[in-house]
């Protein structure tokens, strides 16, 4: 630990910003709540309310309450965060936080404060719906993962970048939770009992299925193809009606591009399946499914048609310029998306971490037949992943699994 | 350059050895000659003539004579490749010469003598036959290359020995020389005149071919699947009656399977070509060609046979037990190494670095006719690779060829 270093408080935060970087008015009136859940970070809203101008600073904390984490990584964590927040910053013209400042004695991260947004998941969770967001991710995706390709950056320098951003321990949690544990009798799962037989019938004695899924881990674990975010689910997307930022990309690392893909596909299917089962309101519960049917399969095709359209003003690759190269690469990339996406479904319904989208249905008949529903919609999308390519046909499986 | 550092002479070299490692005898009889070809090293070999023992010591020039290189990275490559050969020893039991001492004040690798072998491509080129070479090449790459990969390895410390072998250089030598530039016209290639009308024609206007060497070039830069030797030709490979040792590791690093097996079945195919246009005494070409037909259809078929029976009593990745993967895995592996045989024939025939087998053909006709049938091969085995699995298929394929 640095000698620099001292825990803040909601008093000393704002001389330590001050003293830090030029942000506030010099008569500014400061309004300042700590926001975070305390485990790992303290996270403080700083807010001058003559301007309203505000920013966030996040400070790791020299210990760690939950048991069996190792400190030295979540230490550096803080760093590789803001470095690849950075990246994406400039790759995207700003769709994630801006970092106004990191200090590596303090592990302060000082950056642009989202007020004005709310988390995906628990937006779609109130029956919100976000126009512009298809268009946003899909953009984000394109641009954060051909950027950071074989297909762009110079080789010496992609290299570089995936040595220093190689990420073991966060890997294995991916590896193990979504790769691995749903497929067998793991301690760490958590199914529900009326789901048990089910799952043991459909995803633990399914030899067929477990090929599939070793095929795909290999591929994630090799794959070093792009910087991915690692863990782009809805409860990593700020958005509103105007923007949509994403945030927390602890889990980057140099990955298939499908793995970022398949995530978010996922989790966009799982919000409609829940919205079918938990709305009353037919009208409401009417244009939910549409609203998330539609971003489904535009998310999907718009991200081909950018991908494509974006390769070629961006490739520096001899070899990736060859006719028919683009069209290969991106199938492949789409193949596994359908792959990843099933994953993803099912190991946020029978492994450790689960989503308040199926969890939080309250009946428990229907909460089991979507559950039951996701997983079977899951297996399709791994198993039949080659003809799984375009928008139209997840919408068509998609509703296959409704009735 | 650290303090410490001096330039070994055939007198210093011996107070240096016996100062460093307890090797030689009290009373040995020295007799020290260098026999580096003098552009990055020294090499001395330092020989006991009471004894017979002998050691050589390999020192790194705290300069480089030949224009355009750098520095720096060549002075850490000693140390590389000396826990490369390390790494290589203990996984093969003794299959690349043993480090005695690897020293990073003085930059000296003192190493095994391999006195009584010889460079394969140049014993090959003397008609001779090494019978056990198929047997114990197979079992280098089994070992070096499935031992090391994540069906075997704890993830965590694969991630990281990938990042420790990230070799940004000389991977670019290989993706310029190996993937990109036998396929336009590149300043670097290096063509006889007789056969440019030739390469123009099937090399540089075939697209379909093109998009095949682009398929494999990403896969060579992305697919981190286990640490390979990286160059792994007839030059890389001492041998003699009884043995087989694997030298120069200095391209190293995380990659394809397929990049090592392509590689050297390349070589046994050239060798073959070459004996074939070279040898004019018919016992002695039937000989040789027997022995290399023979040594290239059990290398194939050996190589997956020892795969899948090590695979077994080897394999720790819990998704890679399941039925069927083993099988699947090593398909991947052997439809690219068809694809890296192909890529290594037709760059040793037209690009920067060629091979003595195909270029020491002193008849021009025959030299010209020989370099055709590689090509022309060569193409059909990028393009037919997902159907050149076993021996007996290379086999068919080069007789075809070879009328």
């Amino acid at each position: 630990m640095d000698e620099k270093y001292y825990i803040l408080n909601t008093k000393t935060v704002i001389d330590y910003i001050n003293s830090s970087i030029d942000f506030f008015d010099k008569n500014a009136d400061y309004e300042c709540t700590e926001i975070g859940d305390g485990n790992l970070n303290l996270v403080f809203r700083v807010k001058d309310k003559n301007t309203n101008k505000s920013l966030i600073a996040k400070q790791a904390l020299p210990y760690v309450r939950a048991a069996g984490e190792d400190w030295p990584m979540d230490i550096e964590r803080g760093e590789i965060e803001s470095r690849i927040l950075e990246i994406e910053y400039n790759l995207t013209d700003g769709m994630v936080p801006k970092i106004y400042k990191y200090d590596k004695e303090m592990y302060v991260m000082l950056m642009e404060d989202l007020h004005d947004y709310i988390i995906m998941r628990y937006g779609l969770l109130k029956n919100e719906t976000y126009p512009n967001f298809a268009e946003h991710i899909t953009e984000f995706l394109v641009k954060t993962l051909l950027l950071t390709s074989d297909v762009v950056m110079e080789h010496k320098e992609k290299k570089t970048s995936v040595s220093a951003f190689i990420n073991p321990e966060l890997c294995e949690i991916t590896e193990q939770l979504v790769y691995t544990e749903p497929y067998g009798d793991w301690p760490r799962n958590n199914i529900e009992d009326n789901l048990k037989e089910f799952v043991k019938e459909k995803l633990w004695k399914d030899e067929a299925l477990h090929l599939e899924v070793a095929k795909l881990k290999f591929d994630f674990m090799n794959n070093a193809q792009s910087l991915l975010h690692g863990d782009l689910h809805t409860g990593s997307i700020f958005v509103n009606q105007e923007d949509t930022k994403v945030i927390d990309p602890e889990f980057a690392f140099y990955g298939p591009m499908a793995y970022d893909i398949g995530a978010l596909i996922a989790n966009i299917i799982m919000a409609y399946i829940s919205a079918d089962a938990r709305i009353e309101e037919i009208n409401v519960k009417n244009r939910q499914k549409d609203y998330l049917l539609n971003t489904l399969e535009k998310t999907v095709d718009l991200f081909q048609e950018k991908f494509l359209k974006l390769f070629d003003t961006v490739v520096t690759d001899d070899l990736a310029k060859v006719k028919g190269f683009k069209e290969y690469y991106l199938k492949d990339i789409m193949i596994n998306s359908a792959g990843v996406t099933g994953l993803e479904m099912i190991r946020r319904t029978v492994g450790f971490a689960h989503v308040k989208d199926l969890d939080g249905i309250e009946n428990d008949d229907k909460r089991i037949k979507a559950k039951k529903s996701n997983i079977l919609l899951a297996i399709e999308l791994i198993k039949n992943r080659y003809e799984t390519i375009d928008g139209k046909t997840y919408v068509d499986r998609l509703k296959k699994y409704e009735k």
